[in-house]
C-alpha cells in the first residue's frame, strides 16, 4: 500500500493510495490515532472511489460515527482499464435500452467484476487493519447496485465484515451468496426500479441467511434512493460496529 | 374532555382523561407550556391506551422529540364494552386458529372498529389542539395492526394528520383508503407474519398515494417488529413534525 496524497478539510483527512494496481482512498478524523471501526464503500456503476456521493458519505460516516472509511475503484471503472472478460457483456450492453434486460446484462457482467474485485478488497482489509489508526476492529460494508453485485459475494466470503448495507440488485446472480451471509444486513429496494424487477429484489432480500435483516423500500427509480436513507445506514452502522 | 389523574416521572407528565365515553391518556414534558407537535398512538389488538409498549413509546417520543403524545382505547378494548356490531365477527374469530384466516377476520372486524373510532379520534384532535400546551401544530399518527386498521382510514379522512407510521395490515380492507393518503408514510411489514400474507402487506404499501412512503420489512412474526424500528419511527416524526 503506497500513499500518494493527503488533504484535510473540516476535520477529515483524505489519503489517496494504490494497493497493487488498485487506486483507493481512505478517510479518517484528522490526527486520528488508535483503533477504530472501518467502513468500506463499494461504488456503483459509472462511479469510482472518489465520486462525489462516495466522498460525501465517507466524510459523513467519519464525522458522525468516528470510523475510518475506505473505497477502491472496481476493475473497469474510475480510470482502471476495462478487463478483457467484460468485452462480450459490453458488446451486449451497447445494444440494450434501459430496462430489466439491461439490468440483467449489468448483473452478469458484475459477476465477473466481483471475481476480480473480491481479492482486491481482501488485500485492502489486510493493509488497512494493519494501520495503527485503524486496527483489527469491526468492519462494515456499504454498496448498492454494482456495489452490491460485488458486495454480496464479498460479504459472504469475508468473515471480517460484520455488517452490510446492500441493495438495488436482484436475485438471479446473487441468491446463492446471499444465503451464506449471516451478519446483519440493511437492504435497499426501489419500488419502481427500471433495472431490477421488484420481485427479483424482494427475492434477494428473502434469500439472505441473516437473522437480522431489514428491507427499506422507497418509491422511485434505480438511482433515486432518498437522502434520508444515508441517515438510516449511519444508524445501522452505529448499532453494529461498536468497537470491541 | 375531563382530566381525572396526573402523575409525573422522569420529566414526563401523564394525564388520564375521558372525552365523551372514551378513556384516554396524554403525555407531555413536565411543566410544558406553549405549542408543540402532537403524536397520536393507536394501540394494537389486545392492548389499550396505557399498555406498557404504548406508555414506553409515548414517554420516549415526549423525551426525544419534544412532542405531546396521546392515546385512546379503541371500542371493545381496554375495558370498553364490546360493540354489538363486533358479535358476528367475534363468533367467527372464536373458531379460528392463528393464521391468515384469523388475520382476515380481525381485519373485517376492524373495519367496524374504525367506523366507530374515527369520530372519537377526530373529537380528540379537536380537544387536544385547543389546549394551550399543544396548539394546532403538526399532528402525526403511529399505529400498527389494529392501530393501522383504524389508522389508515383515519389518516385518509383527517387532513390535520400530516405524517403516519403504519403497518402489519394487508390490502383487502384498506387499499381504497390507502390510495387517498398523500402524507409521508413509514410502513412496517413482518416478512414471516402469520396473520397478514406477505403479498397482501406489500400490496397495501404499494397502494398508498403518498409521494414519500418507505417500507421497512423485517424477519419474524406479526408481533416481532424489532426494537430498532422505534428509533426509526422517532426519526421519521422528527423529519416530518417540525413545528411551523
Amino acid at each position: 500500500m503506497r500513499f500518494s496524497a493527503e488533504s484535510t478539510a473540516d476535520g477529515v483527512t483524505e489519503r489517496l493510495f494504490t494497493i497493487g494496481e488498485v487506486p483507493g482512498a481512505v478517510w479518517a478524523a484528522a490526527g486520528a490515532t488508535g483503533p477504530r471501526p472501518l467502513v468500506l464503500l463499494g461504488h456503483g456503476g459509472g462511479h469510482h472511489k472518489t465520486a462525489p456521493p462516495i466522498v460525501a458519505r465517507a466524510r459523513r460516516y467519519v464525522t458522525n460515527l468516528g470510523v475510518a472509511v475506505a473505497a477502491i475503484d472496481t476493475p473497469g471503472w474510475g480510470g482502471r482499464p476495462t478487463p478483457a472478460a467484460y468485452e462480450p457483456f459490453n458488446a451486449e450492453i451497447e445494444k440494450l435500452a434501459p430496462g430489466p434486460a439491461l439490468g440483467d446484462a449489468f448483473a452478469r457482467r458484475a459477476v465477473v467484476a466481483a471475481e476480480l474485485a473480491i481479492p482486491e478488497w481482501q488485500a485492502l482489509i489486510d493493509a488497512l487493519t494493519a494501520l495503527d489508526w485503524i486496527g483489527s476492529g469491526p468492519v462494515g460494508y456499504w454498496g448498492v447496485s454494482l456495489g452490491s453485485a460485488v458486495g454480496v459475494p464479498l460479504v459472504a466470503a469475508e468473515p471480517r465484515i460484520t455488517a452490510a448495507v446492500l441493495g438495488l440488485m436482484g436475485r438471479e446472480t446473487l441468491a446463492e451468496a446471499a444465503a451464506r451471509i449471516t451478519v446483519p444486513v440493511e437492504f435497499h429496494l426501489q419500488w419502481d426500479d427500471e433495472l431490477v424487477p421488484r420481485e427479483s429484489g424482494l427475492a434477494l432480500f428473502g434469500a439472505f441467511g441473516s437473522a437480522e435483516k431489514t428491507l427499506h423500500a422507497n418509491p422511485g427509480r434505480h438511482a433515486e434512493v432518498p437522502r434520508f436513507e444515508i441517515d438510516s445506514s449511519e444508524r445501522f452502522f452505529a448499532r453494529h460496529l461498536k468497537a470491541g
